[in-house]
């Protein structure tokens, strides 16, 4: 049997950063510096919590640009792996129809059998979890790979991979 | 660290049959009898298959009855156990936001962190899966209790229970 790689979605495969950015440049008329936001969420800067909201907005998660390198490296590992998203869609319930119509279109090689939307992913039994938040990784019961998004940056405790090439060569001598 | 059960929704907590009767009656102007469909779907009677179509439009789900005693015993449960709802959804895009606010209207109780969206079932980690499915049974690696449902009344490799009591019986000594 094929062992099994669960894959989260934002900041993972799909890009959340820019937009945040842009709607951030739109409110307060200039872009924020990287450093407002390294280790932090960008939402999490002081004063603009609000700008999380949009999370909850129809259509926030249907035009998200792709992660570089996303879907040749799991159109690659698809071959030698069961691959499955497994994204935390649960707190945002008008990101559905925007999430599995953005993986239809970007990701098409993924079946809707290996698609999960969930909240806590602790109950989640796959070989690897590849995800930006520790948090997640904390309670994975298999091997955590911890994928570089500003917010993690200072995060220590996992097996870091930064782009989508470092995926690929960890898993060149895994079956 | 509280045990965890996971739960399926059609059929095991949302009565999918007395709404496809009604739709067979409609069809073909007489409701069939029990025997017709006793071991099988109702869509899997001969020449009717495209009843199964209506799973895919926007509405079917979200005016589900609720099966018999489900609220009380999961409420019940909940203060003991850590409980899942997980259902395969994935199939069924329009599905989505009809279970999620059929859920919240029925099982306020349930968090959203605790509610799965899937396809297959196998990378479930929980202790228990209730579910009428004998195929997601099969692949659970927890223990599997299978909901009695018209269409797998000759199963019988699992721990079966006919009705919440049962379920309720069943976890009054686990913990």
């Amino acid at each position: 049997m094929k062992k099994r790689i669960a894959i989260d979605m934002d900041e993972v495969i799909a890009d959340v950063l820019p937009k945040f950015l842009d709607i951030y440049e739109e409110k307060y008329g200039r872009r924020p510096s990287e450093e407002e936001y390294w280790g932090r969420k960008l939402y999490e800067i002081e004063g603009v919590r609000a700008l999380r909201n949009v999370l909850f907005e129809k259509g926030f998660f249907r035009d998200l640009p792709i992660i570089a390198d996303s879907q040749v490296v799991l159109k690659e590992l698809s071959e030698r792996f069961d691959l499955y998203i497994v994204t935390a869609a649960m707190e945002f319930r008008n990101s559905f129809e925007d999430k599995y119509d953005w993986l239809a279109d970007h990701f098409p090689f993924i079946h809707w059998r290996n698609i999960v939307f969930c909240g806590d992913k602790s109950i989640i039994k796959t070989d690897w979890l590849i995800d930006d938040h520790p948090s997640n990784l904390e309670t994975f019961s298999g091997t955590g790979l911890l994928f570089t998004a500003s917010h993690n940056v200072k995060e220590e405790r996992f097996h870091r991979v930064n782009n989508w090439q470092e995926v690929r060569a960890y898993f060149a001598d895994k079956e």
